[in-house]
This record gives structure tokens, sequence and C-alpha cells, in this order.
């Protein structure tokens, strides 16, 4: 039976797949940090799939033999760890999902976990921000992306989608702009003024173009310059990186990160208060051989690094 | 350029994909039957991919030959049809969606014509047969299907999904329960009178098993029974497939027709009075052949022979 | 969180994905029926794969609605099923890996479970029925395969593979040959003396010719013959299925039965006193659109619905 | 290294693919029958990509074991086989290409061996129609496909391309009308006359429907009646069968042949005098599981069990 | 319906897929751009299925939002673009094929539109550049490639194959050799003079181990120098790229540029007079996720940003 | 047929598919390097399907054209290789498969032959390098891995398996400490002290995060400081290069080297006198594009170059 430890004696192959092997448990006495799922994908403008996306990273994290030797911790050691499975979602109604989505955060923040949110598509951030912003004030938010998600509308006249999360989390007093920041955008957009809008609303946007310009040291002296001390959540659109090296998401855009540069990025938080991540738009059916959902495990497993460095610290 | 006569000249591979390679026009003068895309996936309970399901089912549909040598009739011939392009629906919002759906149908039965609709998921059968009744009365219906569709609720109190169309439609008033059949019916439901509540409710259900006792024509004499002269609305839920015959489908449901006993029912309808058809629940992620997309345009094809047939007798 | 009744309401796209949504525990008490994984492909002759099997059968397991309307019963409420987990193989030892499935199944029977093993390649059938037979003594079979698996060898010299293990259970008596029947076998074998020789071995062979032949009623008819009122343990490999069917499987046969012919043999051996079962060779890594998985999903449906049939009987 | 008698020994993934693991040789000293691939697509009018089909054949052969248990004949022993290799094919001309056939399979029969051709798409049926009508005369023909393939021209005033060359055949006089028979005809067709043509230009044109009526049985006293004593040429287009046991094809047309009928007509022709056979139109890229190809190595193990029952009766 | 607006309007999952959701049109009236498509893949040397190229890439590119916020320019604004659908090639000839492709664009060009053409494989490069030329006379080229295509004979005797066009390009005095630079050159050849054959035809060859000497500053230096003022035809064989990249392609040459490259060097063209372009070898078949569609797509919208840029500047 | 010269005239989609078109053949007359495969997956921890990559590899070989630019060597006109085709492996048996390999190993070394093998999984390292001890003594190696492989167990109590080759070897004498080098290691471990183990045990290791910091030329000088003037044999897992280069392999592990990267490092090698390679986990079955058997094809081919032009210097 899966526990904890097991990580380390039964095969990837073998077993429930419960995130890093972890228990499956919505006790949530002592735990450090829940991995919960968000399986909802009605928000998405193209490739719908993301509702898979949990199931399908869960299955490759057991990949993860446990130490991470970038960044010299044993994150399921340091820290308790759980999975604490996937949100009741309401594939027709994007107003309950979000409700139940910030029920469930609310409650795990309230008991005194961190979270750790496996999409799912990236409407969902929303409700992450408002939960989380409940229980820290306006957050500083570092944004990976290859696309603002901040326009007004998606859909004519729909407020709400995979387009729209972070324009809302704006006006919703949610993100503390000072300290709110989006690596990786690029691509084409409806109009000329969309990067401009991003960044009136407060963003500072580093394109994926300047970020190869500013190199990984320059990018991650930018972020720290905004974020400081400050409690960081830290959103992850798969999609930030090249479709390569993830092609299982929804809105595949060209020109991204490798995935040597995006390890390097996010192992370069090192010291940075992470309080909350997720990572979406991981979406199974593109996603043949499964190297999007191994990169996203990975990813998800770095997220936990950070908290257990920081909280060794 | 697309032309409806280039189908016998420009090879299956080429040229932009128009449904049989019929005009892409929104002009309905002289226009016998009109084929509408609704590519909608937020109501399915397991897979979702369906939105990818007209532009799939377009492609495919150049194959088609255009004279049916089982019906020995000519449809593209007899009949003026177009390709009217998608609705525009709104992933986010299944209202909305449906009232798009509403107002396009309605405009087109308004203009005299007939309406063969590829979905998306079958929630859309709702709207449809809304339409038709505005037009029709309350319809006959022969509804292929693996599953009833005539749950109460899916996905706690939402009464509008794809497992609960059916209901609704009877509730209603939009269907003539004294002509409507199902036929296919089979599988596991959530509780012991999941079957039973549809025959309640006025189906005459011919689950597969009693299908393969019945024999074709058996079903089809069932089929005539109830429908008689009335004109009949078809809903056809490629599920009703089983899966090795139609693998991209959104709830696959093993033990269902093959190919061959599918077209032999559907060419069997030959004389009815088809005024309306969807064609629902083809789901081109999990379609990697592209089986399930060419049969749904033969059955499509089928469907505008019947409509063919029946004007020219 | 899952739990046995949540098959009802969480969609199956979502949650950690446990056979049938049931409990993941080695906590027997009380346990009617346990589902066990065995991930082994080391013994596999051609497309190796199958470790992943038992991890794809129960991610699509959660289709399962619950009821099972052509049986008419409920598995899920007539037993208290659970998930049991993966018995720890050993991919580069056989031995061990029989060693540890002796003992994993030796424990759940000592407990007064009954057992439903997913494979896993055709290899484990003789620690299934060696653990079996400690039990209840010489075994009645009915052994649905395209291959008779009574080599005397594979990979020269070798005693164990999954082409032998009918062969090693006679020779070790844990078979009553009065009482084992095949069904489905076709295909080319090494040697013209092949067939003769599973003959020889007390094996009733019904081939698949023979069995189209006879109908499924006679298929029946002499299963019953032969297994009476005897415990019968059912030793299923996915092969007996038509590739059509059931593709994604280690040594793929053409020409075998449909899924409604196999779901009515299954179905027709309800009243049978079915102790165990064991349902092997599902290859995920060939199996694109899942349709093998959902098949054998189904097909473990069925099994756990003649043991909830014969237990209410 | 390969020998024919290793088909024994060695597992099916290893070792170089050829048919049946036979050699690979040019060495025609006693050969009776040779296998010869010619990977040619550019007269395909859907899907490329059966260039790569006689690699694939080839590669799925391995799992053929020697002894056919249905026609009880171990063809590799009564026959010497060898895998010839491929005709050098030149995409860009078909003439060319044409001429190459004509050339390998002139030698081929002239040295005194029978020929099995794995295709390539089906227009290379009228080089190995020329060249077997040079040594035999006019031909008797059995005709496996979905398609009379008796077009005048295909794309616009092109007469050679694969759905063309029994118009061209019988034309040039290479088949024995008398003894011309089509089995399994079936879908649409771009005019309501190209039946007819096929009739009228001398074929037995048994459909897919009337197949049906007839049964196994009665189709192969059809084909016995036209064909008797006479040498046969058996030329089979894959996409006879449906595609859900043939995704992998050019043009595939739903509504076929399961495996189990094609298997039982085949076999059905045994005491018939094989003296060639094609199996053309498998094309791998669309064949994702395999399927496709290990359906056409068996169907090619069959032809070879034809002959060796013909040669040993 | 589509039309050329719609494009910030309809979800990119919806509506009949032209290029960027312009027109489908051959009324040529004010336009400036048309894309055209050339189904071609029969003189491809190994995977077949370019033939499917332009459908795919018409499909990804309604992810294309408009605005080019790299180059900051909107084409489809500036510019009048149509999808004038696709030549009508013929595949078992390529002679007709290509005198196909030079009326059609002959006639583009007469009535004063500049052509964006999508493959098909590279052969079709030769009458492309034999129109351009009889407009422009000979020709500025910018060749990106991973071969050369300067071979004299490709398949024994052939002059026309995707490996010979610059060769007979070149022969024809349709390139200004002065004027011809090729880019990303690298792995094998058949002998160690194809690379000193192709300079020796006038080609300034910057190999893939150059280009990422000199640095994309430097090859655009380089570019620049060598074309200056001229009109430009920009000829893009999609392998240029990584696998990695664009695995859906028909000889796949490991060790190719980056997305993140590729895009620099096109867009690094701008403010060159780019009469023309070509983007070629994108085959669907082997691109199960659709990345190399969407690279391919995205970069034809470079392309014709680059024209919107010049007619602004 | 094949003929080592046939390379430069049959299409790569033609023809039996032995590696780079080379005899196969097991006469060791003249040879000098000879290609074997190892079809052996039963040691993987995760993913099986390697026992596909000899095979897949052969198919894709034929792509490779013959003259080497980068090297400027024609390695199949400097070297008579062979394609010796497959050991005979024992899926449930490692210690017998290791026997095979070494016997057949051992053989080829006497007779003068050095060999490339290809994978197969990782554990066939300990016998390849046993037999390559026998002749050269103590060898010097480059090691290219994500993994250091020097696990003491995996699987409980298990000496043998892909993740223990080089402690066995190591402890066996086979290796000379000072002269081996890994290099690409990165990701997470079951403990902090795995790398400590492997260098404690004497390996250089080069983390991937190290080779960056290098660049291609440092990683090369700190090669050849340890190497020297010494026999080098060369063991390549392909999971060294990301997955996106390499999707299909049995552990992928992200945030590797690219195949620019691999290829300037393999090439960089020349001038060392590499007498013996391997080439392993490459697994098809996870490979839909093919992308990771073409890359190690290409590997195959340097690894050949390699030994060509030190024959030559």
């Amino acid at each position: 039976m899966n526990d904890p430890h097991s990580t380390y004696v039964t095969p990837p192959f073998a077993g429930i797949a419960t995130f890093g092997r972890q228990l499956h448990t919505q006790d949530l006495k002592g735990v450090d940090v829940a991995i919960v799922g968000v399986p909802y994908d009605s928000a998405t403008s193209y490739r719908s799939g993301t509702r898979f996306g949990p199931r399908a990273i869960r299955e490759q994290s057991l990949l993860l033999w446990g130490y991470n030797n970038a960044l010299q911790v044993a994150p399921f050691e340091k820290l308790k760890v759980i999975d604490y499975g996937d949100v009741d979602v309401v594939p027709v109604d994007i107003l309950e999902t979000f409700a139940a989505v910030e029920r469930e955060i609310d409650a795990l923040l309230i008991a005194g976990c961190r979270v750790i949110t496996l999409g799912g598509d990236h409407s969902i951030a929303l409700p992450l921000l408002r939960a989380h912003r409940r229980k820290y004030g306006p957050l500083a938010v570092a944004h990976f992306d290859a696309h603002p998600d901040t326009w007004d509308e998606e859909f004519p006249g729909r407020k709400f989608s995979h387009g729209t999360p972070f324009r809302r989390a704006i006006e919703e007093d949610l993100i503390d702009t000072d300290a709110y920041i989006q690596i990786g955008i690029r691509g084409s957009t409806p109009s000329a003024h969309d990067y401009g809008d991003a960044r009136r609303l407060g963003a500072r946007m580093v394109t994926l173009d300047e970020a190869l310009t500013l190199g990984t040291d320059g990018v991650l002296a930018e972020i720290r310059r905004r974020v400081g001390q400050r409690p960081l959540y830290l959103s992850f659109d798969i999609d930030v990186v090249d479709p390569a090296f993830a092609p299982g998401t929804g809105t595949p855009e060209v020109g991204g990160f490798t995935s040597v540069q995006i390890l390097q990025l996010v192992r370069g938080l090192v010291g940075l208060n992470l309080i909350g991540a997720d990572l979406v738009e991981v979406s199974p059916p593109f996603d043949a051989q499964g190297i999007t959902a191994i990169l996203a495990a990975n990813l998800a497993f770095e997220f936990l690094s950070l908290m257990a460095k920081h909280k060794s610290a």
C-alpha cells in the first residue's frame, strides 16, 4: 500500500498513483503541504483536455526519487506532504467550480497547509488567488506564462475564462501589483494594446525576448527586486515552456523556454517565501509520450523543494 | 475553389474542408439542408474533446464520393446542401450556448432548411429539439445511444449536461413520447432504476441486447410502429456503436453495434420523413486513426440520403 | 476523497484512480473481494508493457457507474470491495515475483477475501493458481485465451513464461483437468501438435472456430457441463478478444471474439461459484485510445457482478 | 542470424525483420514462393503512407509461429519461401515503377517461383497482373476490395492510379472476365453507374451486402463456380475489412468484413490453385497499434498456406 | 461564417479552417497576399504525408490572434489576405503538378498578389521559382533547409524530386546566385562532394554549425550582404528546425535550430522586400501533437508580417 | 537486395532494415565493426519497451546517407561494417541474458571486430564491459547518462538491473576508474548520497549543470584529460538528452542536453581510440514520431565515424 516512504521501494510503474506516492488523505493534522487537483477544462479557448491534467501529473510524479540534487533537499522528508485529491468541479458551471475551489482551499489554508494546485486550465488561478489573499493579504505573484491572461473578456462578454484571471485578480485587489511579475510572455495577441494593457494594470512583464536578453540571472534579479521578502504565490502555466518540451497543453505558443532554462528559473527562486503555487494547462490527450506531464511533475517537485528549503532555512 | 460539384474532381486530401465539399455560406436561398456544427464539449462527464468533432467530421467527409449505392441516391444532387459553419458556442456558459444554438437553428428552420447538426456533446440535443419543436410540434424521435440520457441531474444539482437532455425535453413537451424510441442502450448506470426511469418518462427503450434479439428488421419494424408517418427527428450519439468502430467518443461503452449493423439500421429508416438530425459525441483527440470521424461522416451522408430519398419519393 | 460511494458523485475524470473508486486499503476486515494488481511484464514473448496494465484498468474503471443492468446487480453494494494495490513485483526475477504473488494472495485468501487480479502478463496465472489451489484444492478453471499457454518451454529451456503456466499448473496438480476448459483458442503455433498437447494434458479446448459453431449458448452449456457446481477460477487473457476490440495486448491474434460475444459469454457464467479470477495481458503502450483498458475494466466489473449474484443467490 | 527455422526459437521482437523470418536472398534456386515488397504510394487518392506497408508487414510477420492450425499445414516447411526484398520503385514516376515491377516479377516467375506481393497501393496490381498473364494467360482473379477499382480515370485524365487497375487489366486482356469476381464492394462512388460499369466490364460483383446475405459458404460457392480449376490470382485490398479491424489503410470504407469473416473466406479458398497474390493498401502511419499490419501478415500467411496445401494435395 | 475579422471573435476550435480565418475566395481584386496550398507528396524520398500539410497548417493557423507583438504589426489589417485554396495536384504526375502550380501562381502574380505557398514537399519550389522568375527576373533566394536540395538526380535518373529543385532552378537561371543563400544545412549526404557541389553551383551555404558560430546577428548580416535591396524569395523547409520542434516532416535531420532561433532569424529579415515565400515539408501523419503545424502556421504569419512591415515602411 | 553500397540508391522507406543497409551476416572475415542488437528490457524500473530499440534504430538508420560532413569521413567506406543481428536474449532470466551477451561479444572481439551495441536497457552494459575488459584490460569509459547507474541494488536486494551496472563493473575491476567519466547526470535520486556514492566509487561526475557551465569544449577537455590515449569504451544512455529530443526512453529525465549539444560532444571525441560503444534505452512504444530512434541512429553513425577517423588517422 502507498505510504510516504515507499517512494524508495516500489517501482514507478506499480501501485496507486498519488502525487509522489504520498498518502491520499483529507486529514490535515500536521500537514505542511497539500497537493490538490482541479480537473476543470471548460474555460479553455482552444484544446480542452486539461481535466485529465491532475491524474497524468500524479502518474508521472512516481518517477520522482525523493532527493533534489540541485537544491540539495528531500522535500518529502522535510515536509509532511499529502495528496488531498481533487476538488469536485462542475464542468458546466464555472462559478460553482470557482466556489468549490475557494471552499476547499480556504479550508486547507485555515488548517495551516500550503497548497500546490494541479490544473486544470488557468481560469482556476482566480479562486486560488482569492483564497490565498484572504489568508495573506494582497499577494506577490510570480506568473510564468506565454500569455498575459489579462484580457477583460474572452468569448464575447465573458468575464471568466482562462484568458482573464489576472485582470479579475487585480480588479479584486488580490494581487499587490508592485510585486507582480510576468515571465515568458510571447506570441500574437488580438490587438496591439494587449501587452500595454497588462502593463497598465500593473504587471512587470518580462517577455520571452527580454528574458533571453537578461539571462536567467537577470530575470531572477528582477523577480527578487519585485518580490523581496513578501510571501510569494507562484502561478505557472506550462505553456511558458516551448511546445517541444510541453506539447500537451491547451494553447501552445512556439518560441518558449527550454526545460533547462525553466528549471534554472524555478530553482533560482530558492530563498523566497513560497506560500502557494499552481501548475496549470497540462492537457494529456495532446501529450502522447507523457513528456509534458513528466515536466510538470518535476516542476511541482521543485515547488515543494523551494518550500522545504525555506522551512529549513 | 470549393464548389458543390468539385467532390468528383479534387482528391480528398486537397482543399478547404467543408462538409462534402459543399459551399460554406449563410445565404439560405433555396437551401434544402444545412450542415451546422456545434463545437461544445463542456457538458461531458468523462472525455472532453468533442469541440473538435465538427471539424474532424468535415475533413473526413471529403471521402464521400457522392452517390449512395445502398440507397441509390445522390443526395448532393437531389438536395441543395450547404455547410453553414459552426454556432458560436461559449464554453463557460451552457445556457448562452443553448440560446445561440436555438437562435441559429430557429433561423434556419424558418428559412425552410432542414438541419443536420454535428456535435459537440449530447447536451446540445435539448436546444435542437426546442427549435424543431417550435416548427413541427412535439416530435417523433429516434434516439440512437448507449445511454438513455434521461438523468434528472448530472454533477450534483445540474439540470443541463450531456446526461440529461431527453428528460428535459420530455418535461418541456418537446417530444411526443408515443413516438420516442431509444435504440442501443447498454452498460452500467448509477442506480437500478435508471432504465425504468427512462421508460416511465415514456421512452420505448430497445436495449442493445433486445436489438440483437430482434434483429435489424425487428428493430426497424418497432421504429416504424412508433413513428409512423410523423416528422421524425433523429438524435444519434456515436457511442451507440462499439468502441472498436468508434473509439473517439466521450464515454465509450463496450458491447455496441458494429458498423455494418448501424448502417443497416440507419438505411432502414428510408421512407420515413426525416426532418432533422444530430450526430454527436465524436471526440477527435481520442480518434488517432480518424475512423470515428470517418464513420460519423458516412452516417451524416446516410442522413442526407434519407432526406433526399424522401424528397424524391 | 475516494470512498466506496462516491462513484455516483465524482465524475470519472476526477480523483485518485482506484478500481471502481473503492477504498485503497490493506485492511481486510469484512472484505468480500480484493482487487489486486500484478504489474509484471518480463515473461512476454512479444510486446512488453503489461506492467502498466493495472494502472490503466483502474483509471478506466472510473467509468463504471455501479449498477449492472444486464445481470441486475450492484456489486459494490452487495460486496465489500477494496483496491488492495499492487504486488511488489521484481522485473528481473520471475521466481521472486511468483513468490511475492503467492505470499500476498495466500494472505488475502486466508483472510477470507476473493481476489480479482489485474495483470501483468499471463505467467502470473501460475502463482495465482497455486494460492487458490492451497485454499480450494484442485481447481475448475475456465480459461479464455487465444493461445493454450501449455507449452513446455518458451525461450529455450525456460519453464516459466507467459506461454507455459497452464502446463505447469497441470503438472503441479493445481487444476482439476476434468473441469478445465479453454475457450477462444486460435492462430498459428510453432508445431502441429501444440493443440493436441493441450488436449492430452486434459484441457477441453473450444477453439474460436468451434465456439462460433456452437454459439454462445453452446459454449456456455459446455462450460457448465465441465464445471458443474465446483468452485470456479476464471483466467482471462484479453487477447481472446479480437485486436479490433483489444489492440493493447502483448501477442495480438486476429480473428477473435467481439466485445458483444465476450460479454455474453462472461455474463452467461452467472450462477457458477466464481471464487477467483485474473484478467491479464492488457498493454497500455499499445492502446492509444484506451479501449482495451475500458473493456478490461468492464470485464472485471462483470466478474464482480458474478460474485455478487452468487452471494445473493 | 535469420534462418528459415529460427521462427521457432528467436522471440518476435528480436532480429532482422524479414517475412516470417525467412532468408532474405535473391538466389532463386529451388524457391517455391518469393515474398516481394512494392513500397509505392504515389497513386493513392487519399492517405499516402503505403510505402511503409512492406516493412510493417514484415515486422509483424515475426508473430507467425509456423503451423497453421486452421488449414493444418506448416507452409514454411512445405515450401521453400524467401523474402526477396523490395522492388526499387520510383515515387515520381508510375510508369517506371510499373516497369520495375514487371521486370522483377517476370524474372521470378520465369525462375519458377510463385510470388506474394506486399504493397504499396493498389495501382501495382496492373504490372503484377501483366507479369502473371505473360506466364499463365488470361487470369482467373479473386479480387477482395471495398472499391471496384475499375474507374476509367482518376485525377483528371490519368489512366493509372489506385482506382483504375482492373479496368486497365480487362482492357489489356489480362483477366479472364468469366473468372473474375469482386468481393466486399461497398460505399459511395462518384456516379450512379460505377457499379454497373464494373459489371459491364465483366466483373461478378459481390457487394458487401450480398456477401452478408449469401454467407461465407455462399460466397465461396460463387467463387468456385467462377474460378473452377483455373490458376487463380488473388488481389487483396486490406480495405475490404472494416476500418475497426484495419484502420491503417489509404481509403477507409466503413461497414466491411470482420477479421473472422475474412479469415473464413480466405481459408475457404483451399483447394484452388493459387498461383499468385498481392496484399495492398496497408498504411502504417495510420496504424498506431499495428493491428492492420498484424492482420495483413496473417493473411499473407494464409495465402502461403493455400499454396502449401495445393502443393501437398 | 468566416470573415477576415472574426479571428478576434470565434474560438480557434470552431468554424471552417481557412488560413488565419481569412476569406476563401479566388476573387483577386485588391488582394495583397494569397495563401495557396500545394498538397503534393510524391517526390519525397522518405516519409510521405506532406499532402496533408496545407490542411493541418490552416487548422493550426486559427490560433494566430492577429497582432504580431515582436514585429509590431497586424498583418491581416495591413494587408488584404485571402486563402486561395489548393492547387489541383496530380499525385501520379510530377510534371503535370508542376504545370498546375505554374498556371495558378502565374495568374496570381499577374493579378498583383504576393503568394505564400504551403507545401507539400520541396519539389514544388521549382515551379514556384519559375513563376516568380517570370515576374521578377532572377531571384534573390533565402533558403532555409537542413539539406542543400541541389542533387542532380534522386531516384536513379530522375531530375525532379524534393532533393533537386535548387540545382534545376540554378540551371534554369531562376536564381541570381550572387543573392542565393542556404541556412541551416547539416547531416549526412551520399557523397563527400555534395556540399561542395552546392557551393560550386553558386550557393552561399551557411551550415548549421557555421550559423551557431556566427550567431543570429551574424547570419542575418550575411543574408543582408547577399540580398541587399533585391526582391527576396524565401524558401523554407521546416526540417531546418530540429525534430524536437518539428517532428512532423519528411526527412527529419537531428541537430537543427530551436524555435526561438528560427523565429529570431525570420523576424530579422524585416526590412527586406519579401515578394514570395513557401513553407514546405510539414507531414501531419508524423505530427501527433500538431506542434509542427503550429510552428509552420506561426512562421507563415511571420512571413505575412514581413510583407506587411515592408508595405507600411 | 541489401548490399553495403545500396545506401546511395534505394530510398530509405524500401528494403530490409539492416543498420545503414549493411550486410546482415555473421561471417566475420575482414569485418571492422559489427552492429549488434540486445533487445532486452526486463531490467527497467519504469517504462519497458526497449526490446524494440534495435529494430527501430535499424529502420531509422536507413536515413543515413553515408558521408559524415561534420567529421568528413564516409565510415561505411573506410570500415567494413556488418549488421550481426541480435543476441538471443531471455526476458525471464537476466543472468542467462548476460551470459549470451558475453558469449557473442567475446566471439566478435576475438575475431577482431569492434562492436557497437544497440540496446535494450542499460543493464546490458555490464556484460558488454566484461567482454571488452577481457580483451582490453580495465577500460577507460565515457558514460553519457542522466543517471549514475551506480546503485548497489534496485528492486529490493537485486544486484543486476539498469540502475546498477557501473557499480558492478567497478567492483569487478572492469573499469579503470582513473579514466571513468560520467557526463550529463541530473534529476532526483532516492537519497542524498547517490551522487557522492558514484564519486566515491571513482567516477568523475560531470553533472548536466556542470557541463553547461564548462561548455562543450570544457567537457571535452575534461574527457581527454581522463582518457588520454587509452582505448575508450563509450556507454551512451539516450536519456542524457532531454525528453523533447528523445521522448522514447525508459526513465525520461527533464532538463537534458539538446541534440546540437550532444552531437558536438560526441563529435568532439574525434581522435580518441574508440574501441567499443553501446547505445541504450531507446523505447519505441513511447516514440510516436520516431525522433528518438532517428537521433539514436545518427549517434551510432557518429560512433562509426569516430572509429573510421581513428583508423584513417
